[in-house]
């Protein structure tokens, strides 16, 4: 577990807003912030909720040490002061609510609600969005291919394509989005996701002969092991792969060429050969439209292995989630009614209020709505709340290591949604409508504090 | 400075090829490998290379130490044996060559040439593109940004729309390509950029009145610093801001609505009100298309934050830089000729061959054409080449750790295109031929080895 602080990881304004929050009297007050998307990418049905694990443990190591407020007092940020007293003793002590790890959102879903001090609570605000935005951008993708593929295995095999450290966060969030392995080895180590992968093309060229490096491959990986055979043709490929390994070998993979054609072509010879039991991989710029395609023609694919568009979220790299204050107490006062806040900025207005959700379920358990509304609420019986408490009083209050269960809570979410919204080109954007309860819609909002006008 | 390992930053399949290379005897023969990238991204003129100090710092700490090697024989990636001697002995000990950081690349420029035994170049494969996929999509992008800007400040806001690593990256990239100022505080701890940030949204509604909000900040952050005026009406809050602060306030920022005509009405106020110095800072869904639109219609616009698109790579997440075999010894003898080998895959054709740049300059210092060859060259007079040696016998041999000079090469290599294709909509994409001397280009390529077929 990394023990390094997370504190420097943040936009420069967050502390500034701390220094003058100070300054003003504001730090102190109760608040609520809330994280949510406006809405979901065009002809997207749903999103994935990924990242929590993460979210809980950079906002865990957000602390302020010494040789971190010394830098930050040399180069200008802050001053020496009230403000490097806070920092020193920064250490998150409110509530984080939040959808649980695999859970689906829509717009203005909550997923994240942060309760605390409006100086504790809003300078977690940069890294809260850096987790959250990039792990349900790339979750939400990865289900999208998991609905294409019909069952199909899936392998991740994105990290050259994304930021290193960013690679290992894609591969864990792909698992929570129903991807079965990842080629990623420290998601394998860090998060215990089943790790694969065999050779490149680059070890087929070293030995100069195709069949040789089938034979060294053999020799070490077993005849079980997954054989590239598109280096130089794809048919030759698989009679050198078969005539090395024999009939039992275990799949073999075509990265290039027409995939639906090839992939029967590749088939009729395999069992032709014998190999009736090879399974066939194939990757090369897939993504969820690709592989629909694929299965749409029925080509004799067995797993498909993506890279590039999983990892950058399938066009959406970013999931647009924004962190937003919602309500605030008048006073430091712990038992200060909270007041609700808004802003009206064009096209970006916000609704006040700390929000409960209540999913609606029908009796054959789909969901069919998610309400909002402003606290308290009392949740009826066909219904069901996404929010779980993440960390209460600062301590954590869930176990979220095992990413198995996130991926088992995204599956029995996506299977309560209409089969026709589970495709890359849905029947309903978003799949369920979001419902405001009690309050105006935010396209038409009246904001609740327009005291500033 | 990060001592940990990244060994297991990288692709399973990088591990097993080393372990069948052991086997079959190819892993101690001397190999080159290249990167680069086939084309670029739909109506690019050129990509700017970012992301060699990362990558050369990845690559030194790409070592397996015993807890590592531990975890990977209990995993089953790799058995105990020759495989785990080599893994504990692995320490890069080749050469790498490559385009300096700040430098422009286009279509097949070898951006950078790793030599060494084939396992030890193999292994760092992902790790090297992790690296520059994501640091030149996103170096890239800024440099297109400003080329729009028109010499306006630009500041990079991005980190809550990316990983929290990648956002560290990502703000260095930013500004190689010509950003002036990060909102990242790390970045500006770790690389010396410098960042800047006043208040939010959250910061303005916390105190209720935005009057009230603005002494709080002048009280802090002086008269000079930027005053966010669009929580509920720009106009409104641009007067509000003047009366607190005074006609010297420093700048107003607007974060919504039609920037264009904000930005003028803002300007005329600002004006009246005797704040002719106050500077103007948009921000709000911006890329290099938006910009470019702001500055054709003159907005008075003095700054531009850019986040999402920045830190995204406006569209293109990834650079599409691949890593390929180009040569390789036919034994382990050091003095063994290398042979050029390359791929035949359809669409992926790889050409054989260490390859050397000349970049063609014109009488006026412009850019003609990039030039390719396979080894060796004379250079003439009339060309430069871009490339550089960064890793020689395993050890650094160049000092990249102050961003400035990349950045200062960036705009002086930008300038030495034609001003037509340093547009969002350039006249030439890319902007320079790239010629293959000596060698069919790839499309049409004869592989040099093809003996497998």
């Amino acid at each position: 577990m990394d023990k390094s602080t997370t504190a420097l990881l943040t936009d420069h304004y967050e502390l500034t807003m701390v220094a003058s929050a100070l300054q003003s009297g504001v730090a102190g007050r109760r608040a609520v912030f809330e994280v949510f998307a406006r809405s979901l990418p065009e002809g997207r049905a749903y999103g994935v909720v990924a990242g929590i694990d993460r979210m809980i443990d950079v906002a865990r190591r957000f602390r302020f040490d010494d040789a971190t407020v010394g830098h930050l007092v040399d180069s200008g940020v802050v001053r020496e002061g009230p403000m490097t007293d806070w920092l020193r003793a920064y250490r998150f002590s409110g509530d984080i609510t939040g959808y649980a790890e695999g859970e689906l959102f829509f717009p203005y879903s909550p997923v994240v609600t942060v309760t605390g001090t409006f100086a504790e609570c809003v300078v977690l605000e940069t890294v809260i969005l850096s987790v959250l935005n990039h792990d349900c951008a790339v979750a939400s993708a990865a289900a999208r291919m998991v609905d294409a593929a019909g069952g199909k295995t899936l392998i991740e095999g994105g990290s050259r394509r994304t930021d290193p450290q960013a690679a290992v966060a894609a591969a864990r969030a792909c698992h929570v989005g129903g991807f079965d392995t990842t080629s990623n080895l420290e998601a394998g180590r860090r998060h215990g996701i089943p790790t694969g992968g065999t050779t490149a093309h680059a070890f087929v060229l070293a030995h100069g002969d195709e069949r040789e490096s089938f034979v060294a491959q053999k020799a070490t990986l077993g005849a079980g092991s997954t054989y590239l055979v598109d280096t130089f043709e794809v048919l030759q490929g698989i009679r050198n792969a078969v005539e090395v390994v024999g009939p039992e070998i275990g799949a073999v993979r075509i990265d290039s060429g027409e995939l639906a054609a090839d992939s029967r072509a590749a088939r009729v010879l395999l069992d032709e050969l014998g190999a009736t039991g090879c399974r066939i991989v194939v990757s090369g710029d897939l993504d969820e439209f690709r592989v629909a395609e694929l299965e749409a023609v029925d080509a004799p694919i067995d797993a498909y292995l993506v890279g590039t568009s999983l990892v950058t979220g399938s066009g959406y790299p970013t999931a647009s989630m924004v962190y937003k204050l919602v309500s605030i107490a008048a006073d430091d006062d712990p038992e200060s009614e909270l007041r609700a806040v808004g802003k009206l900025s064009p096209g970006k207005r916000t609704i006040g209020g700390r929000k409960a959700v209540q999913r609606i379920i029908g009796p054959d358990g789909n969901f069919i709505a998610e309400v909002l509304s402003v606290l308290p609420v009392e949740l009826p019986d066909d219904c069901m709340s996404p929010q779980v408490t993440l960390i209460r009083n600062g301590e954590s209050a869930v176990d979220l290591t095992d990413p198995g269960e996130a991926r088992r809570r995204c599956a029995d979410r996506r299977a309560r949604l209409d089969p026709a919204d589970r495709t890359p080109w849905p029947a309903r954007t978003p799949a369920i409508p979001t419902i405001w309860e009690g309050v105006e819609e935010p396209l038409s909002a009246a904001v609740v504090n327009g005291a500033a006008r």
